[in-house]
């Protein structure tokens, strides 16, 4: 199998035996079919649908390497400028299809992963190394188009600068024995998006290793044996498009993942107990330009998203004359825009690796990454300080179905739109930034990549300043 | 009867026949029972029943100067400034017991009415005006402890600043008639919060108008002939206090409400057709200094909570030793402090009105309520900013009574806290700012008392700056 | 001699043979004829002058406790609310003859004074401690109207957390030595605002002092031996009040002041070796709050003075119905109204301490020197907003007498004003923000009472959050 | 003559009888020694000097299509993206030199020049236009090198929205009458910067023309009879390239300019009495995307030193350990890489305009300059956080050729700099942001393309947001 569709995705995340809870039960069933998974499963599902959709072959898909068969485009290591040029275009033509909402649709971890197998000569030859395992499960995700998520965040016990964790029973997930069938996992991690409705999860250290027990990276399926994923309450409002256009398509769960002991087998060991190279592979890698260079290119298709919405409320009641609505609307504008400056100019200044890949040009992309989670919520803020009182005049679609439409449609109507497209628009703009979906997305936005004070500080100190210095020197004299 | 139980206010209204629309349903049955409604209702209940709670009967009532029986003391029509430090101790005696959330608490109504009532003298001898009747109207409020919303705001059809409604059917509620019992009104208005659980609405003019039909102020019973309310969807989170500690107490509901030929009789009308009066009422009478002392006593109250959750955030995961931390905490200690000295400064510049009541300093209020609109917003963003990942670790309540529970006691400690009372503090936070109730909160407090771009405009007219012209003139010689 | 004139002031200075250096010259000649002086020291003189208008005299003096002569109304130890009331406005009338530009006119040193002695019981048979001697020389300076000034920072040479000196030589000012006469001081100390034409300087510990050499308060004439006063350059534009309407009259200095081997004589120790005091002190005692009120009142003087301006521009181009412009302005207003709100609630929070003065509210006093450097500079920015090229067509005094003024009357005339009272306008409006006095202004706001991000954290560490993080625990149950 | 020299400029500069009023006074004596001028000729000699260095040839100038000699490269009129290249190449290194402080260096002029020529297939066959004068200007200008200013902006005097100016002298510049020679101007025009020293003025309508009158456009050489132009104050600080390191070599002055019945000949009007074009030419020929790629290209130079600045700050005390301050030098570096990433996307996505020319997207430059007015001014108020006490610990130049050197050498050291290198820095920091230089400069980059209310307004209009509403629509199905 290549490329999967969307009934194959769904058929296989159904046979798993993935030990889910939500709302202290232990889920049973299909989960495709399940309240807080259906909608979001099928937004999926249409995404690999597109794969097989003749007129999208060529943007979808390319031909493996290994058999020939037309495979995800995401998986596609780049070589040239065109590679990655390739490679934005699928991702903003999945993007597109749910308009930027879904963080971890499939291209995103499928980056993830290409990367790492793109970086496998940096594991070569190091202790507790397994670079042969990277490449085999890349190999493996690629041909059999396997869904994942993952996990990078330790629990949030104590965010102390100088804290260690000193218990008996680990509370941040660690190696805690080994055998011949594999390594041991037990304690917990956060966040994974999608977990639960992947066939994967990939595990890999966060950074700041000290002990070299946390120091690690491996994948293995989601129903492995001692390994639990713990929902938050669902934030599906309901099955009506009309009401939660937004969560009832794209809410993607966040579960807490806890291993029990959890053995992960020798073949799926990327690398264990090395502090060194976990915590520099991540960041030396080309983990940090390909990677982000997915998330930006998501991020311009949901910014594209919200400025429509803006507009379509400009539109809507008619406020498009006022010198403050225009400079409402030009801030969106302008991040839209720097935004796509920022993936232009990361290709344009993209560098073959030293094993012949061509990174994006990491900079560039971290730019992007500090400035997005500052300017997302003033997203949400400015469709508030639009929409007004029309975000909370949101009759639902059984309301419209009622006698009481009449009254609707009388009292409910604007400038461009009768009372029904009216509300649709307005329950829209409520669903992206009020809803407890929406609230979500932007908390999602806010730490994408990392508490923004952490961001910053890792841009200062990994950018060249000394040539500006050098320049006030010499005028110095 | 004078200050009532809570009993009494549910019982009242359950008695009504009021026509509510939740969701394309008429509702039948009590009120007080609907999931929508029991919750807030309980918690308007609770105040009601401190009225009755011997040690807060000095601070919550007063003896009535018609009938010496305690009334609500923020019926008291103030004479003194310790008249105005009585009526600020109540609210936010009432405001403890919802940490301010409910924005329509009675005193909020009690007030406006009360400051209706202490203006009279302005429509004395105007045409179409009837003090007496709002007079009349004010004692039986006081003595019955009648419960009441208001709408103030105009259908957003089109916000463009030359448009005027022109459509054979009306939108905006206006007089379409009159006879022997009274006016009648037909049309719709915007947003009466608590809409339904009241045994009054009050209307009055949105004010610019420029068609006498639009220039009119009445009060009628929620239950009037030809009056629906059309419920927004609730934003109730389910019965769980655990869950959702404040949408399951303070959801207050916002409704359209529709006159269908609505007669208004004689004796509720407090004018009509008359556009100088409905164009100058609300601005030249006690009506803003009045009620702006009740909302800014009320939002002081709920900075307090905001900075009470932010602590209990930094206590739980210990981050008090980040400076950034430290500052985004000062933000709110400085809101906190700048309005507490607002408030206090519209006291000590009290002044006598003409009729011989004691005005707060309105200017000063205005100030308040053109900062708080901005400062609100920004306390969310913090808790968002602070909260993290721990704002998405959130499991239920049935989660903590399942057999996962001890994965979430080891897993969800934190530094200060055992798992369940951390994911408590989380899910408050989340609750005030993320969920749906919690971003209608922020909405509500953005344009309390109108669009802020307008307010700002208002404020720059009203305010006296030429004694500082005139300094600067002196300067230049 | 009890308050001074004008002339006592200048003359006292002028006899004195302060050592000060500018521009690598040492000063000689009368230090009221210098150019960089001159007009600072006038508005200075004007200040004690309006101490003996027979019109103010009640507002500016009192009697004098020892000998019931008229002393500065500054140096009023308070007792009540009623003092605290007269003290304000004492400190506001001298403001308003400067507008505020004079950060350090004389109330401000005497009410530091006042301050110390009101607290000398703190120093009571603590080691190498002399409350008498504070109290004396607040008495002499005080019954003499003494004109002081005084340094608190540290030289900046290196800013690091864990950064402390160890030179053989000293850098920060330090105790060196000490014989009968005296205590001998070696070293420099940051920014002496007034150095030079003062005639006492009082000296006291940065905090956080570590060293016990560090650790000291004291005063000694400005012509002390082995002092020396290094001046940054001067900002006085020049002579012309058409041209330089505050930098000719306000510009105050700031100077560096070196002591070489400086000897302090006994009598004029207020504490020296001991560190528990150098670091508690200052914030344990009246220091803050007295002296905060001086500050806070100030600032607001200074801000009606800014509203001014921005009035004035908007009158004289016209620009008042522009809401973007509404808005602008209404910052300021509600900036003027929040800091005048701030000295109220001080005053009316103030409470007697152990030793029978009114001390005003410190926190609320901390709140405005929080709140003063975030908005200030904001103030100067909306100025630019306004003033646009207005700030860059400001022809000269000399223009206006010229040949070429037909020209300007024509070609720089606007709506409300002629040529030169709109050139005077923006002239005013440069100088406050644009010219190198008016950054320096801007700089002295942003820094007046420490660091912005240090202060943050003194808030959030005073602050009692206990009361706040309780409630939030009641609601959890 | 083709590329011109230092000497050449400077000569034919001082050989004009150009009409200059500074302070008052009509200069004379040769411009480029006057205080006011020298510098800053100086520095643009240097650029034109730059022109014969031989290694920099081929980056500064280009063979005339016309005589085949070497002239500047910013006359070149770009066919292919590589011209653009080689035309920013060439503007950033002149800015280079300057560090982005001259926004008037000959570029600027040159690039309008060549965008007005690269139009005039507009002008063809238009009532009143001339499109050959602006070509054979545009060559002549090319093949003498000859330097240029320009004004676009009316008087302030009446700024309301239905202003119209009925006055019988004009007061906004407007053709009066015509003659055979010419036509003749009267009125005035702002502000012209580096007006004065230059050989010619280039004046175009400001827009929004109501009247004909007011619609032209035309280049005159600057000692034109009739053509006055009055300085503001000169904002050099002085001759010190210590104290002064940038007002001593960029301030470029600007000026009002007065027409007092100035013929201007028929062969040097490009347009008049034409509302049509007048409103037309700027907005559709190439003028903006070919200026705002040289303004931006200067941009991106300056925004480097000013990176540079700051981080000598903070090595110069030690404050990198900060957070706080990491997260100040990142917004600087943020906003550095979105410049640069902009320039990048116009250039990418440039297109051939009909008449063969390659034009930078203009849209992705108006992003640019809707967003550096707003992040410009931050820089200087990052400068002032972080350099605090040191911005006024700033003695000059002689004080550090005096006695007073070795108590400088002692206390003013830093943890990487001596005393002298480190007041440099300060210096340089200070005469950036605060001197009356730095002000202006900040001011100027607030306004460079016209008041950023209106720049947003157009944005808002000029930006296609169809697609996105669109993508909306198809949600909401």
């Amino acid at each position: 199998m290549s490329a999967i569709t969307g009934n194959d995705y769904m058929n296989r995340i159904d046979q798993l035996k993935t030990n889910i809870w939500m709302d202290g039960k232990l889920m049973t069933g299909k989960v495709s079919e399940h309240a807080a998974f259906k909608g979001v499963m099928k937004s999926q599902a249409a995404l690999y649908d597109m794969q097989h959709d003749a007129s999208l072959q060529d943007v979808l898909t390319y031909p493996s390497p290994l058999t020939g068969h037309q495979v995800g485009m995401s998986y596609l290591q780049p070589k040239t400028i065109e590679d990655l040029v390739k490679r934005r275009v699928m991702i903003q033509q999945w993007a597109k299809s749910n308009n930027g909402m879904m963080g971890r649709s499939p291209d995103y971890m499928n980056t993830v992963l290409m990367a790492l197998a793109s970086s496998v000569h940096f594991l070569k030859g190091k202790e507790n190394c397994f670079p042969e395992n990277v490449l085999s499960f890349y190999e493996y995700a690629r041909e059999n188009d396997i869904s994942m998520t993952h996990t990078f965040i330790d629990p949030q016990v104590n965010r102390a600068q100088f804290y260690f964790e000193d218990t008996d029973e680990p509370i941040v997930a660690k190696v805690v024995g080994k055998n011949e069938a594999g390594i041991i996992v037990k304690g917990a991690r956060l966040l994974a998006t999608q977990g639960g409705i992947t066939d994967e999860i990939v595990v890999i250290s966060a950074g700041g290793v000290q002990d070299k027990a946390y120091g690690f990276a491996f994948s293995i399926p989601s129903d492995c044996k001692g390994l639990r994923f713990v929902c938050r309450e669902s934030f599906v409002g309901g099955d009506s498009t009309f009401n939660y256009p937004l969560s009832s398509r794209y809410e993607e769960m966040d579960t807490i993942v806890i291993f029990d002991n959890v053995l992960v087998p020798w073949e799926r060991v990327f690398y264990y107990d090395n502090i060194a190279i976990a915590n520099s592979f991540m960041t030396c890698s080309s983990f940090l330009p390909f990677t982000l260079h997915q998330v930006v290119s998501r991020q311009i298709v949901k910014t594209e998203f919200v400025l429509g919405v803006v507009q379509s409320i400009i539109d809507s009641i008619n406020i498009g004359e006022y010198q403050h609505v225009q400079e409402k609307a030009s801030e969106i504008i302008v991040a839209l825009e720097i935004m796509k400056a920022l993936i232009i100019k990361s290709e344009v200044e993209a560098e073959l690796d030293e094993w012949g890949f061509m990174r994006p040009d990491r900079t560039t992309l971290q730019i992007a990454i500090n400035y997005f989670p500052h300017i997302y919520p003033r997203f949400t803020e400015i469709i508030q300080l639009l929409g007004a009182s029309g975000l909370m005049s949101i009759p639902t679609e059984n309301a419209f179905q009622s006698s009481i439409r009449k009254d609707l449609d009388q009292y409910l109507q604007s400038k461009s739109n009768n009372a029904e497209d009216r509300v649709k628009i307005f329950r829209l703009a409520w669903d992206l930034t009020m809803s407890a979906f929406g609230t979500r997305e932007t908390l999602y936005e806010r730490f994408f990549f990392g508490d923004p004070v952490k961001l910053a500080s890792q841009l200062y100190h990994s950018y060249d300043k000394e040539p500006y210095v050098e320049r006030v020197q010499s005028v110095l004299g």
